[in-house]
């Protein structure tokens, strides 16, 4: 729960719960809801009492300074029912840290100090906030209220020394795994019909299917009594899948797409240049962004103008003139050309149409020629993809980085 | 509310809600709540209860695909009490759609036809789901439940074309107005020092300072009885804070620093070509995000290795020896020389080391050189960039674009 105003606001994201989910994951413990409320009294304390009736944990996150607008406190003692008790030892100490700085102590400072009854103070060695930890039995079940400050450095040092230690004591000696399966230009639809009847043979590994732009994503997560058993669930899904998906699948340890180009390029020795129109140099860019990629990509030509595809990629213009340079016989030259011209292994070549304009009938938005050749085979191929200029850019990136991974296997 | 497991990893961020809280901002709409869940039947029903309980309008983001743990449209009936109806015209236009490019349809993707009854249905232009405009009175009070899917680039076409214009005539008359104004390769620090006198003489309008690479922006809401009233005050603080940062502001209207830079390019007639090394491809490939770019961007080259920065860019093999790819000398030859090659009116050319490898005590990991030229006049910087390789690059690419704006001014 992140308690703040300016994470209502269009500009400003609630970091803090990637932060914690992952650490929470860390002890076996699942996320089910994320709630971000505003600095407002009776908005927090609504959310606090729904949250109390449906998790055996909540960690309050912000609203603890010394302000008018920090109301963590009041709202969740309200929601608890609970009192709240001014600590003066805390209260004393506040004091004199601000006397050693030579400045008197604004009044309502003091309110850092109030303390839900019963709970246990979390000192902030990073600001003045303390942080809570509460907790009761509820249903016959433990559950733990965590008042915790929104500040990411003071969250994350409380978090490490106090809250991380004590909550691996006490929560249920469960253990979480997850696998990312990442796959190249299925489409969704398909990849989802085909894998349901497998992962749902697996109702206690949770199964989340991502997608976008020529890459969906299976990720798994199990919860089981050990770290073992629960890798054991993953690792029996995961190889079910992976048999059903065959050669789409490039990952299963969270690398890239490009990463996983390079890796081939790097075993086999092989270097890699392209011609790029459509993209824009997309691809080249997507390469270049792994550290190390000077080792298996050479560079290449951003051919945007039929004068540059002549150029840098030896394009007749009459080639041009015959066939467009949206076509097939383009992007096959386009990736001959660059491969020979830069003394490549692999020619990369790409021309299309990312529109929104300069679409026709016969040649509409989305369709983009994508070739690639080591000099003995070559492929070209014709798609057309769905989406804006953005995505059609995405999604021709993609599908040539694949060709390149496929030429390679 | 953002529905998806994936949003409950560490791994995903749930970023459609600033837009959305931007647009509810534009029709006078405050944003109280922000939830995320799970795909996750029970927990969907629950926090959609409790959303409906206290809120006059519920969005509802994702979930509504075609797979098994799409179950928005399921859980949202329930909570709400209203019936699902299956829309036999839709399913039809579903088949059609898949007939025509020859896949056919996998049986479960007509579940994305079920409509809350009595919802209008908000066709998707960029996908297959559509969203959903549920409405009743309750309370005395019009309550208003918008179903819209997940991908970020349906949901803003839906928001766009349907819900904002439907939302505009039913929302209460108050006013918010925003302005974002960009500026360009200013310190963050100093940007902050120089305006925070004059901000907070406004202390009506909400500023909120965001930075990163190489760009700081400001974001002003002013909240006012009419827009009118909102505009002026807005109007006031933007000019003198335009007054303040000189010509370092490039956009107060919204546009990326590649658009502007499209735009001067497009006034004065000329063409870019640009000539990357460590970039890799990064400049080429923003300039290219603009649809119509290729009026004023012919292409250029990514010179990876040494090789190709002599191949296309006609860098002599000794100016390397003696100076050192990443120079100020290279980059020079990288700006001029691309342009002339390229036939080009201004000529763009960036040399650096972007890490995490590569670096030495004379040429640290973050030097980045970066030259400009339009034939008579040239300007080469030297930077050393902060941050990681990703950092790093989208720095060097935000000078390099700077300056092509500065050379046109």
């Amino acid at each position: 729960m992140a308690v703040g105003s300016e994470m209502l606001t269009p500009f400003r994201q609630d970091t803090n719960s990637l932060y914690l989910t992952e650490q929470l994951n860390e002890v076996g413990i699942n996320v089910a809801f994320k709630t971000v409320v505003g600095d407002n009294r009776q908005h927090l304390t609504s959310v606090a009492r729904a949250a109390l009736e449906r998790s055996d944990l909540i960690t309050f996150i912000g609203g603890l300074g010394p302000t008018e607008d920090d109301l963590t406190r009041e709202s969740v003692a309200e929601a608890l029912g609970v009192e709240l008790k001014r600590d003066h030892d805390m209260v004393a100490a506040m004091y004199k840290r601000f006397a050693e700085r030579r400045i008197s102590m604004p009044e309502n400072n003091a309110k850092q100090a109030d303390i839900l009854k019963g709970a246990e103070v979390l000192r902030n060695s990073r600001g003045t906030a303390p942080g809570q930890w509460f907790q009761r039995v509820r249903n016959g079940k433990l559950q733990i209220v965590l008042l915790l400050p929104g500040p990411p450095h003071e969250l994350k040092a409380m978090w490490e020394r106090d809250v991380a230690p004590q909550l691996q004591s006490v929560a249920p000696p469960a253990a979480i795994a997850t696998r990312v399966i990442k796959t190249a230009m299925l489409p969704e639809s398909a990849a989802d019909a085909r894998t349901a009847p497998i992962y749902r043979k697996y109702p206690d590994i949770e199964t989340t299917v991502l997608a976008g732009q020529g890459q969906v994503e299976f990720h798994l997560q199990a919860t089981a009594a050990t770290k073992a058993e629960a890798e054991d669930a993953i690792a029996n899904l995961s190889g079910e899948l992976e048999d059903e998906l065959g050669d789409a699948v490039f990952s299963t340890t969270g690398e890239s797409l490009e990463e996983i180009v390079g890796y081939y390029l790097q075993m086999r020795g092989a270097k890699l240049a392209v011609a790029e129109s459509c993209t824009g140099g997309m691809v080249a860019e997507r390469i270049t962004s792994d550290a190390g990629s000077s080792r298996y990509f050479v560079g290449g030509a951003v051919v945007y103008s039929n004068e540059l595809k002549t150029l840098f990629a030896d394009i007749p213009p009459l080639m041009i003139e015959a066939h467009g340079a949206v076509s097939k016989e383009v992007a096959l030259a386009l990736a001959e050309n660059i491969r020979e011209i830069c003394n490549a292994n692999i020619g990369l070549g790409i021309t299309g149409i990312a529109g929104p304009g300069g679409g026709s009938e016969e040649k509409p938005v989305g369709l983009v020629y994508i070739a690639v050749t080591n000099g003995r085979k070559h492929e070209v191929v014709e798609r057309r993809f769905p989406g804006d200029r953005e995505r059609i850019r995405r999604w021709a990136s993609q599908q040539g980085l694949d060709m390149v991974r496929r030429l390679m296997m």
